[in-house]
């Protein structure tokens, strides 16, 4: 029996990791889409939510089966409770990738507004946000995610940055409207993006210390 | 045994039914702040959200402690696990309410840029659905969860009209610019709570039937 629960345990990190690998490439792609101005990509994120759909399933249902077959306790216990909490934010990270793909569709119908920079920076923070939540569930390092947690003010203000200069484009130029606000929501999508990494991180110290430091209520 | 255990989730029940109202009374009081201009309000949310917080941390422990102590299993089993990831969707109703509010101190510093009607409406079609997906679960009202869910459209419908009803003011009048974006932002805030109501709704009926209708994969 104990045995088995192992097992079933690695099976459910294996699956995460995937959950978590499909998540990052919706987000790598969708911002490539919307950089290089490639419609087939933003397609395929939207084509791929499905399958995301579909794992995100299968990992609540193992995590139901273990909780049903082992009633694990103390740290086992609180490892897949965790784990069903964190892969309902993955799936709402790929959810956030298919409205920048949407997004993009409509951005590349029109000229360029701006090159475009602090996106692109912002989109690979959040994906490392997200890459390293996950990592550091899998490896119980708490330092990692203590880490992603203090990265989400770096995103933040990035994002502010690009509101405020799209702000600008908007009050000088009316036609320029539209198309700065597509932008701004790309920045508020990816904002979400970092949100759902740093309420991951969270869950993973609050099972590796059995304490929470959701709400700041630690300081 | 089996005595204490009802009466747990009857004590549980209680608390969510307590966070629901607590979250309830926040969007209301967020929207009126921005409606009846009262900055006072506004702070007064914002204040609120570490009740809020506590709460949420408390339903959770509680869950965890119902798992250890009495390995429920089925039906039990997945009610609480459900009202683990429905907590963690009200907490995040009452964030968008705080986004609300704090919109609302920044717009009601300045002069009013058009009579608000379909803001209000549609914070009240939101409150409703929330109100609603927490009593499906509590009176296992699958028909109300249901119901719930085809509400979301008529919330993206109304944001999608403020949205553009605010892009032709932008387009005008350069200096309506920051106004405008900040009256977006509170459509978006309301339909993310509207979307959290769904999702709530879903794991009602996840939890009710056994089987999933998030996804749409039923269709």
């Amino acid at each position: 029996m104990e045995r088995h629960f192992d097992e079933e345990l690695k099976e459910l990190n294996k699956q995460l990791l995937r959950m978590s690998a499909f998540v990052e490439e919706a987000i790598s792609r969708s911002v490539k889409a919307l950089v290089e101005r490639k419609d087939d990509l933003a397609r395929e994120v939207i084509k791929h939510e499905e399958k995301i759909n579909i794992l995100e399933l299968e990992i609540d249902e193992l995590c139901l089966r273990l909780l049903a077959l082992y009633q694990p306790e103390a740290i086992d216990l609180r490892f897949i409770t965790s784990v069903m909490k964190i892969n309902s934010d993955l799936e709402r990270v790929a959810d956030q990738a298919v409205n920048i793909a949407e997004r993009a569709q409509e951005i590349i119908k029109q000229p360029l507004l701006k090159p475009l920079i602090d996106i692109p920076r912002m989109a690979m923070l959040a994906q490392k946000m997200v890459k390293d939540s996950i990592d550091s569930l899998v490896n119980k390092d708490e330092t990692l995610a203590r880490d992603v947690c203090k990265r989400d003010d770096e995103v933040d203000n990035l994002n502010d940055q690009i509101f405020r200069e799209l702000l600008t484009y908007m009050m000088q130029d009316p036609k320029a409207v539209t198309r700065a606000i597509e932008l701004i929501l790309v920045g508020r999508h990816l904002e979400r993006i970092a949100d759902h990494a740093t309420n991951i991180a969270e869950d993973v110290i609050y099972f590796l210390k059995g304490k929470t430091i959701k709400h700041h209520i630690e300081d």
